[in-house]
């Protein structure tokens, strides 16, 4: 990896160029950072390694985790509180959620819906509630983590808090809503006068008695130096491309997809450690589960004993983490004719099971379990379902329904999650970046993946963009005002 | 938490003293550090936080992983080779176990053995086979990382590695056989000349040019500066006992009693950070079971739906990890009376059961699991069991028989687990800390708990003493040749 030791301003011979704030990375962190300084009335450079802006933000399904009572949840009839959000929240992205954060967070959501509605981002005030990764167009507001599921039914009133921007044109694998939403706020960041410099690197931070002041970027291999009066704002992605760093911090992500940008290398996280940050929680990653909800909802999720070990209809990141992070990967779903019918009139996509059978004893020498595994599994699950009730694993009785011959099994064992990460730099409510002695260090901040912020350890769909929006532009806001 | 901030030598006013190799924190790994560096005739001064030698180590079993044929395998009868060693601890210590350092670390095994001999660590040749946290006195080995148990069984011909020092007089809680390897150790480091200082902190590194040249050391509230000509190590432990830390780091360790120190406080950890080293794991953590092994090995481990998880006899540190990482501590232990009987016959300590019942429906309604949950639990047990098998878990015939009414269950839900951290420093075979960049810090080095080594993320007893004492030495000598 190369060198991320500062430079002392003193060997700095020149400064090509001065802005008042320098943000590193044009994703959504990056361009609510260069929005938040530039409404300040500061000059704001926002430097890009890739050739344009979007960062892994173009490539998300685009969901904003918002609540309390937006508009777009009113008018779609949804009741939701303040409170019913944060205890929500505090539940599932612990273990040590950023309780700090989450209290600005969810008080200001109202606030950062109508902020993002004066960027441009149009949103549509319609519920979608069948199990999918994304809502189809048209539908903009959906249940993105498990809100209406076991535990959190019993932390919190549910309420669909994922707000997806509306498109006319999406093209799934290449025009998402989070293309939409980046384009409005790459938008937004130019017109409020934000200059972007695209291809161009940060190579090391300049600093001055402890102070950051400044950075060494490259383009096309020429080194030059930038100073950054007010504050350098990193917000430059997670390190999910990053092997080294995965194999240090997270082995169990390695082997599986980036849901990310080569750009997702983890040098913003390295340039805040180099000048002595310290970095919360660098073994968490989101990870999306190898299978769609639409089956893995009315399936039985099984672990290499063939034993069930969560409800299937939990929010299916979480379910993918449970998957990675707890079995290994080494999973099974199990599920019959109907639910297969069902889940492809759902989700239009074709299974191919692995296996098919008329006989749990036969798909259990496939499987490689113990005989009697899955006549034990289904039977258990079966007497509870002949009631409605799922009363081990606690799944909504919308999905219980005894399974009956034939029988189709998907071995997923070895296959891939995609992941990125979420541990980063630690940062303060305001978008300080903390040292290890827990102060801010003078000059710099942090947004987005580059930091450790709402989805501390757990995740749900729409924190991340939602905390990159959110904290970016006050991270940007805070530089402006040093 | 106080500063770790480096102080640049150009602020230093006045050294108050000078050495060659300075040694921060007088246990295992620090006493063998200064064993390393003082046998190659330099100035050596170990400074230690609290009055007296012995750091963790003392508390410790004091088993050292040690293999590949040593006298007192052989002497026991005990076939090993450095391979099986090797492929049994690359399997054990991951996900990402140190590749680089268990090469060496097995390979030169025989040679470490020796040095302790050398040092008057006392071993005695006599094998313990029973299920137990430590050996009892007048035993010198013992399986420590479930070689012998499922999955390693199918990995590598298993042996038992676990050396304990032999001890007369051993006081449980008070004078172990990591006392006892503790003695001599720092015997043989002050007689080689390392000078101790005790109740002595180590506040800030000196740094000059990206070179560590010493510390900023205090005592009784004096705070002065010691010159290292060669090189400073760390070896200050982990950082248990820093809640701060464990929740930035590793939350689910929170909540549970240290095994350790006031002293593992991540100090040593952060002054590394603090000059720009890299950590690895640092969410890695050894975890004590809460219950005797003589009755976890023969009862069955249930989950929070009274499913097992885990083969019980795995080696119970590992069985631990299983519990905290993925059960989140809401664990049952189910058994019977003949187990029971055996158990408390077996390590002398009574059991009291949570709940006693001949009927498992009765108990499924104390435990709060669902109605049949136990039923299938011990039915699918107990079918295997009468032919002497645990298709599921595969627990060793040894510890498989069907269980029979009256049963009886110890509820662990919120129990402690012991717990110390083995995340650190990112260090190089030869002890050197390796910066974000992966290059050796000029004059740093580190050893033990304040670095990440054998115990990767798994753990078995006796590899953190066993990794203590070899590579703290190697830092000691490669500080030394500096």
């Amino acid at each position: 990896m190369s060198s991320v030791a500062p430079v002392q301003a003193a060997e700095v011979g020149e400064w090509a160029a001065e802005t008042d704030v320098l943000v590193v990375g044009f994703g959504a962190a990056g361009a609510s950072a260069s929005i938040g300084a530039a409404a300040a009335g500061v000059a704001v450079h926002v430097v890009e390694a890739a050739g344009g802006w979007g960062g892994a933000t173009v490539m998300a399904g685009g969901s904003l985790y918002l609540g309390g009572g937006t508009p777009v949840q009113k008018a779609c009839g949804v009741e939701d509180t303040v409170e019913a959000m944060f205890a929500f929240l505090q539940a599932a992205t612990g273990p040590d959620p950023d309780s700090a954060k989450l209290e600005v967070y969810c008080e200001n959501s109202l606030e950062h819906f109508d902020w993002l509605v004066r960027c441009g981002v149009p949103f549509e005030a319609k519920l979608w509630t069948e199990p999918s990764w994304e809502a189809p167009t048209g539908y903009g507001l959906m249940y993105t983590g498990g809100e209406n599921t076991y535990p959190f039914t019993e932390i919190a009133a549910p309420a669909p808090r994922g707000h997806v921007p509306h498109m006319t044109d999406k093209k799934p694998g290449e025009r998402s809503a989070g293309w939409m939403l980046m384009s409005h706020l790459a938008e937004t960041a130019e017109a409020a006068g934000a200059r972007a410099h695209y291809d161009t690197r940060v190579r090391r931070l300049v600093v001055d008695g402890g102070r950051v002041v400044g950075a060494e970027v490259s383009r096309f291999g020429e080194r030059s130096f930038v100073k950054a009066r007010r504050g350098v704002v990193l917000s430059a992605g997670g390190f999910a491309a990053n092997e080294t760093m995965l194999a240090q911090h997270s082995p169990r992500l390695l082997g599986n997809f980036l849901v990310g940008t080569d750009g997702d290398d983890g040098t913003g996280i390295r340039l805040g450690q180099a000048v002595g940050a310290a970095v919360r929680h660098m073994d968490a990653g989101q990870t999306s589960f190898p299978a769609d909800p639409a089956l893995l909802y009315r399936s039985l999720l099984l672990d290499r004993r063939g034993q069930r070990f969560i409800n299937e209809d939990s929010y299916a990141g979480r379910t993918g983490q449970a998957a990675l992070f707890t079995q290994d990967r080494q999973i099974f779903l199990l599920y019959d004719e109907e639910a297969n019918d069902e889940a492809t009139a759902s989700s239009g996509l074709p299974i191919e099971p692995t296996w098919v059978s008329d006989d749990l004893a036969e798909l259990e020498g496939e499987m490689g379990l113990a005989p009697g595994a899955l006549a034990t599994t289904v039977g258990q699950y079966n007497a509870g379902a002949e009631r409605g009730e799922d009363p081990v694993c606690h799944k909504s009785s919308r999905w219980v329904r005894p399974l009956r011959p034939p029988y189709g099994v998907l071995d997923l064992r070895g296959a891939q999650f995609g992941v990125f990460t979420t541990g980063g730099l630690h940062t303060s409510v305001r978008g300080e970046v903390l040292s290890l002695d827990g102060e801010p260090i003078p000059g710099l901040f942090a947004a987005g993946r580059t930091s450790s912020g709402i989805p501390a350890w757990g995740y749900c769909s729409g924190t991340s963009l939602g905390d990159s929006t959110f904290f970016g532009r006050r991270a940007g806001r805070t530089a402006a005002a040093t």
